[in-house]
């Protein structure tokens, strides 16, 4: 028994997708992410991040009024099936690979959910899944859904419509376990009275979509529950007409915009993210790259250079997260959730009052 | 009468300040504080922001126990004059070139406040002075404060001691209105139906210290009572012994998560920040520099060049605020509080249980 944190080394990847034009087939699809597994694999990789609804093109974009396309690119699954997609054939071969190579990934994907009660409603969805488990072990739907619930009048206008194809997620941020993907973990009974500091057992890991990582809020939970690890996939437009600048000079912003939220939640939650893009010009709109890795200092230690598929990959010790957990992040010592009060009690900006007079 | 925003222009500084030595007097670091103020005015300065205890030297990484030395630190206050400080010889100076030359202003100082009950507590403290109020309007304390209570027992080991000094604020996150700081701002009575997403009145500001900036909780609630310019002032130890890395590392580090902490927070609060350090050597302890003045998306667009006394100065439009708020940050469509409660309701790292069987 030690004092120190053990190594808790593994290598990951983010496999940042091209685009997924809406002629492309789910086969040409998906078979892009088994080659992007199979590069894993020669690289020594046991965790790979595919995008937010990687399966598909981004159809959020786009306004479409045909059930049974919007249908087609959802994935059904239930209460009594919740991984039901890990044994359709639009994932299944994926699943296959994955346990032949004991790869863990994490999936984006429409979940088109039929509750206990019939009762059917459309997430956008992440889930991990486990290869030690053989199953999914962790699921997330998107909290903080971008865009609007209707379409903007002027035809020329860039959609964004995340509000009329899903419902927020209704989960919240529920870290979870990945069992067996660091094997030497430290045991339970290993975990002595000076252990307060070190992270044991299984690695704990969380899960954002796209637009959640601007939200502070999103990433905090996670970091109370212990995360060494959140993994978030991203559909991140560059630039649309009725947006202020050139072309060039918003999709720099958004990309310095992507970098400074998933920089400031790793460092200020002292864990570590992968974030992956889909990427590049799907369907005539520009989507920004820049998948990156972070470590618990929010450093970037590994960033992509193209805008098509391309994995990268860093070897990452999650016993790093425990430094700033013991100083200057250390939540126990330092937090003052009585002066927090107003970010549960209000949603909304309100304006404190005008000075009387004024 | 428009539903477009007014320019709500004003040029605002921060005075960062060099080291305050142990042996320097308060009339010598007065009068360099004057000076930053002499110089604000001939460029138009309408506020300016003072560091962290700008009054002295930064006392709190040393171990005192005489309490005569500790007392010479603080400015007292009470109830019933809670901005007693403003007539005292340490500050009236400041207070009357700051009427003189109409330019309010920032100020970081040690307070010990005697409350109704006659009971005295000391508190890190910020206020700020309204020219046109003639008095201070808005007081914050610091709620995070860093380091210990007790010094750490080896005797080279630098010591954070603001545990010790101080108590934890009792106010909060209290954004406040700066009476007539823009002189144009829109009346009550010229606000219609459309100006839900126009600023109007007197501007709104927050006020921060020091490690305060690390911590998302602390620039939300400004963000969610409509502030339009946070202002923060520190002392941030560039290196120590104890500390991994050489000096130049940890400075380059500190550095690093200082940037990222302030324009995180502005960009996601979509409100301008003035972030202004006390720097240099001070009594043979690092401290960094990069003042910094950040726009509502986060960018820097004024920071110091040196570590010794300096003003930067920026011309800011706080209507500016109003582009995010109506967009990626519309808090009111975007923000889901009911996923946010263990934010306030865990005040430390909990780890998820183990696996069973782990």
């Amino acid at each position: 028994m030690s004092s120190k944190a053990t190594p808790r080394t593994i290598t990951v990847a983010a496999a940042q997708m091209g685009p997924n034009q809406k002629t492309d087939s789910r086969a040409s699809i998906l078979n892009r992410m088994l080659k992007l597994m199979d590069d894993a694999a020669s690289q020594g990789v046991k965790l790979i991040a595919y995008p937010e609804l990687a399966l598909t093109t981004f159809f959020p974009v786009h306004y479409l009024t045909d059930e049974e396309e919007i249908a087609s690119y959802f994935e059904p699954t239930s209460a009594a099936e919740p991984y039901a997609l890990l044994s359709s054939p639009h994932v299944k071969p994926l699943v296959d690979k994955a346990n032949a190579l004991g790869i863990d990934f994490y999936l984006g994907f429409a979940e088109r959910w039929t509750g206990e009660d019939g009762k059917t409603t459309d997430f956008n969805t992440a889930m991990y899944y486990s290869v030690a488990a053989g199953t999914g072990v962790g699921k997330y739907r998107k909290v903080h859904l971008p865009g609007r619930t209707e379409p903007l009048p002027d035809p020329k206008a860039f959609q964004q419509l995340e509000k009329k194809y899903f419902t927020p997620g209704d989960i919240g941020f529920k870290a979870f376990r990945a069992p067996g993907l660091v094997p030497d973990a430290l045991k339970a009974e290993d975990v002595g009275p000076e252990s307060e500091t070190v992270a044991k057992g299984d690695p704990i890991l969380g899960m954002l979509i796209c637009n959640d990582r601007r939200w502070p809020e999103a990433w905090r939970p996670y970091g109370l529950q212990g995360a060494e690890l959140v993994i978030e996939g991203y559909n991140t437009t560059a630039w649309a007409p009725q947006y202020d600048g050139t072309p060039e000079e918003q999709q720099e912003t958004a990309e310095f915009h992507h970098r400074l939220s998933c920089q400031a939640g790793s460092y200020q939650n002292a864990l570590w993210s992968i974030n992956v893009a889909k990427c590049g010009i799907e369907n005539n709109q520009g989507l920004i790259g820049c998948s990156l890795i972070i470590d618990p200092n929010g450093r970037i230690v590994a960033e992509s250079k193209t805008m098509d598929d391309e994995l990268i990959v860093a070897t990452i010790d999650l016993a790093k997260c425990q430094y700033q957990r013991g100083r200057v992040f250390n939540f126990e010592k330092h937090r003052r959730p009585e002066h927090y009060g107003i970010i549960l009690d209000q949603v909304g900006l309100q304006e404190i009052p005008l000075l009387s007079g004024a």
